[in-house]
């Protein structure tokens, strides 16, 4: 996989929602990159910190911010491997994130489910890269979840 | 003013909010009560921490998860001196907070301008609290920030 493309991003988004998997989270990672460079790599950690803000999106924004001593992600891309939440979105939105991409859709608590926009208007968004993969990661969770 | 009413839990919101104003934050505060407690208490720090996600809101459902060991405030009551925002708002949601009460309404970023509930469908609101108070704050901060 070559370095520094969309796909090298969101494969390392899917490998912290691999290491989510293996501590027993629900398998969300998020990776933001800025100028070609992942600055901040996080997943979702709800269950180890008992902290339902503690998705793989907020956790990203806020290191990502900690990493540049800012507060505005404008010239930033995050990647992800589930569609955002409407609490993530709005992170999103308060950040002024660059770009947006999501792997596998949440049409039941994904943003996208609202008639109106959450994420900032400047932002750009897209989705399907590796969602296959996000989201056996999630089935084969819950699968386990349940035996 | 009497303890463990709701006007003193909004003042205890408004106090928070205050220390956000001294400390040059745009003044919101909030606490979340538990079993007519007060467990945890916050104000907006995202210009401190140069994070976007450190809302009142969010770093209060935070300590109080922290305070009870637990992701799901069921049993606790959020007030907060502003109309949560959308980010804010799905917090709430995942937290299935039993109660929001916010003073002053954000006609422009308040959670209630969307069509579609965001908050837990259990989670009771209520709005008006001290909000001339919390409004004269805020219009007090922009007002120092212009000149």
């Amino acid at each position: 996989m070559e370095l520094y493309t969309p796909e090298y991003f969101m494969n390392e988004a899917l490998k912290q929602a691999q290491m989510a998997f293996e501590d027993g989270e629900i398998p969300v990672g998020a990776v933001v990159v800025c100028r070609n460079r992942i600055i901040a790599r996080a997943y979702n950690q709800t269950e180890r910190l008992k902290d339902v803000t503690a998705h793989a999106e907020i956790l990203a924004i806020t290191a990502a911010s900690g990493s540049l001593g800012a507060k505005y992600l404008t010239e930033c891309e995050l990647y992800v491997t589930l569609e955002p939440c409407i609490m993530c979105a709005g992170a999103g939105f308060w950040s002024q994130m660059g770009a947006v991409h999501y792997g596998a859709s949440d049409p039941k608590r994904g943003f996208s489910r609202l008639a109106e926009p959450i994420l900032h208007p400047k932002t750009k968004v897209s989705n399907g890269l590796l969602a296959k993969e996000a989201k056996d990661l999630i089935d084969r969770f819950f699968l386990k979840l349940r035996k």
